[in-house]
């Protein structure tokens, strides 16, 4: 079921600018017995990401509204809301007075399998590098073509995810999740700050180990670094935590001791 | 008027990835008496894009009939062609297979006053940087959110286009145009093989260039070096050629001599 500024149908004006141009955010979101219990957190993001592009942020209480009604059935599901910055004619300059689009999705829960949280996932290190762009970083903007390039690059069953790195070689994140590593029982992510996604989950992450006095550190994490850590994880709002057993032939425990704990707490936690 | 695949309509699936991610390219083409007189430029560049991408190719015999079947009573408009990797679920990954649509509308010819043609325009110069990404470079994909931010920097109608550099300060393209400077009678133009789009004008300029043997370089060139030279000019396939009289409080000749032998050879070949 799809709502369109709140009426029930497949389809988006041609025009909107969010297929122009890619002109708009999205947001990826855990429903849980009918209810979102993420929602703060990803509104905030939703909320960030307009004002940095000079979106007009949406009525979050109408939001909320057309959020409750698709999820209310569900046990377990994805909500998937998009933000565009509406029709408009066209070029880039943004429209005088432009109607925001609202489009909220409700999509099944993933079928993975078991063992990826349990025994962990391989990981392939990307070619595909994510480009500089500290005026976009953090924000989940609808321009995703790099993670598209970068999804294309395997297609082996047995690989569950990608790890991507910018052009200096910095590990950032992955396809469709954050990166976390540990050291000397220490947590480290990578900075985000000129391109990556601010997650949800890795910030429930970093909360998390606050709680747990774990210490966390953002850093920059280069490629060669990977081969000292203890253990490495990759992270998203939908699949929680997926332990990382092996990358690049290089094998890690899985789950390492940091990534049980994180496991377990987010498993008493939720 | 607009077709999708052929059916006039004005709206497309929320779930095509043009929407979702970005996940396509466009041409914007000149339509003069009915017929695209660049069209074979503009479908080897989009042909060019679907191969980088891993788009199938749209069938171009089918293209062609939209386009002649929306052009046939236009004396002067413009068409837009966007070609999406079509409908599919949640994620990054491409589907298996995916039918990519063809979306086809015309737009009527843009108002700019003559006196740009004919005496220069004053450009902004944009703090919103490219980013460089070799993979995506040149084509024209629609992931266009630094365009749009960049284009968000100014508001006074006195400033008809914006330069972008990249990270480096190299001097890479206009927000909607490519950009030239001459020099010592030569025309330079900046490399685009890390950012930018190969613009079919730039293209045309180019090979004119041969054609009244003026010497014509891809060159790196960077904001301070833009004091040095006799003339600037932007260009794309809707405004032709657009000498710049000013830049950063230094005013240049508009246009100056090769600028305006660039003008009178496409007012005299096309």
């Amino acid at each position: 079921m799809i709502l369109v500024n709140g009426v029930q149908t497949t389809t988006i004006a041609v025009t909107d600018r969010g297929l122009q141009y890619g002109d708009g955010l999205f947001e990826t979101i855990e429903v849980h017995n009918g209810e979102c219990p993420h929602w703060q957190r990803h509104i905030q993001r939703l909320l960030r990401g307009c004002a940095l592009l000079g979106i007009n942020a949406p009525e979050i209480d109408i939001l909320q509204q057309e959020a409750r009604q698709l999820c209310k059935d569900q046990s377990k599901a994805v909500l998937k809301i998009i933000i565009t910055r509406g029709s408009g004619g066209r070029g880039y300059k943004t429209p005088e007075n432009p109607e925001p689009s609202r489009i909220l999705s409700i999509h099944p829960w993933p079928a993975h399998p078991g063992s990826y949280y349990q025994e962990g996932v391989c990981l392939h290190l990307c070619h595909t590098t994510l480009s500089t762009q500290p005026a976009l970083a953090s924000i989940k903007h609808l321009n995703r073509l790099e993670q598209i390039m970068a999804r294309r690059e395997w297609d082996d069953p047995s690989i569950a995810e990608g790890l991507m790195s910018d052009a200096s070689g910095q590990v950032i994140e992955g396809t469709m999740t954050n990166f976390f590593a540990a050291r000397a029982n220490t947590l480290l992510t990578p900075i985000i700050s000129h391109c990556g996604i601010a997650g949800i989950m890795r910030e429930r992450i970093i909360d998390a180990a606050n709680a747990l006095s774990i210490p966390v550190t953002e850093t920059a994490l280069l490629t060669d670094d990977l081969y000292t850590m203890d253990e490495l994880f990759v992270c998203n709002s939908i699949i929680g935590i997926w332990p990382v057993r092996k990358l690049m032939e290089q094998c890690y425990p899985a789950p390492g001791a940091l990534t049980k704990q994180l496991q377990d707490y987010f498993a008493n936690n939720t």
